[in-house]
């Protein structure tokens, strides 16, 4: 079976959520899934009921922390090009049929790595594995390359009720 | 903590997938989770890996198979209707932190049962009951009833090149 290449985007919630939704449906169908989250290295519920989901998912946090309100740092940066190092051999590898780089548009977006790498990568990957980019501001050039291209529009949002990030939900 | 209403809709694809990363991601902190799938009666990968998860997610599919393309028979109606009124028993007996009611969107466009009765149950949910809505083609009433809401927008679709709907990727 042929495998594409995904990208979830845009300002609203859901991105990283329809993300691992994908990787729980995938592992139903005894997939091997590989979930690399750069940017992000909070604890989030999900980090840990996706690993204890089945040995067929693996989950890799490449980010030091929520940086996105601040400028990233050295080691922000040492951090994502380390991912994308590791990433680039798990991708072709072939051992794993479907990876979701989560938040990779973000990376790219403060420049922590390169949108021509990705796709670069992109091009080399193995025929069957199926790639999940997520994050806002996915560059043109992804959206060109991708197959699939969902964008998630804030429509109506509780934050801006002034309505924190809560636990089970956001996180 | 209070619970709110959340939507997604649109053409794109990651409605369903995102409903499931949430139920994921609630169930990784402590919640109990309803999934009530409407419309859909297939067996999707997910389905097995949700159930498998955890005690604390229930999901219940109360379609009897994908009539999208045809006009809803009889038994379509009467399988929501029953799935609408035991929803509506869940959902007012508070056991349940996140309830997901999977296309229900569809169910109220093909008239299986209306906005009105749906809005007017979500008014009665315990202040505590976060409830997820999806489907495309939301009726401007949830829209303005919701406290969040997210288009998925459907940029790009493989579908379009003839690509037929994978095991384990769609479905």
């Amino acid at each position: 079976m042929k495998g594409y290449i995904q990208v979830y985007t845009g300002n609203g919630k859901g991105k990283t959520t329809a993300a691992i939704g994908l990787a729980v449906r995938a592992v139903g169908a005894g997939k091997k899934v590989f979930f690399a989250q750069f940017v992000k290295g909070m604890i989030y519920s999900e980090v840990e009921v996706i690993q204890n989901l089945s040995s067929d998912i693996t989950i890799k946090q490449y980010g030091l922390d929520c940086f996105i309100y601040n400028a990233p740092t050295k080691a922000d940066i040492d951090a994502a090009r380390n991912g994308f190092n590791e990433v680039s051999e798990i991708i072709l590898s072939g051992k794993y049929d479907v990876i979701v780089l989560d938040e990779a548009n973000i990376a790219i977006y403060y420049k922590l790595f390169g949108i021509e790498e990705l796709i670069d990568l992109l091009k080399r990957k193995p025929e069957q594995t199926e790639i999940i980019v997520t994050g806002r501001y996915a560059p043109d050039e992804l959206i060109e390359f991708a197959d699939l291209v969902s964008e998630i529009k804030e429509i109506k949002h509780y934050y801006t009720k002034g309505i924190q990030a809560r636990i089970g939900i956001e996180y």
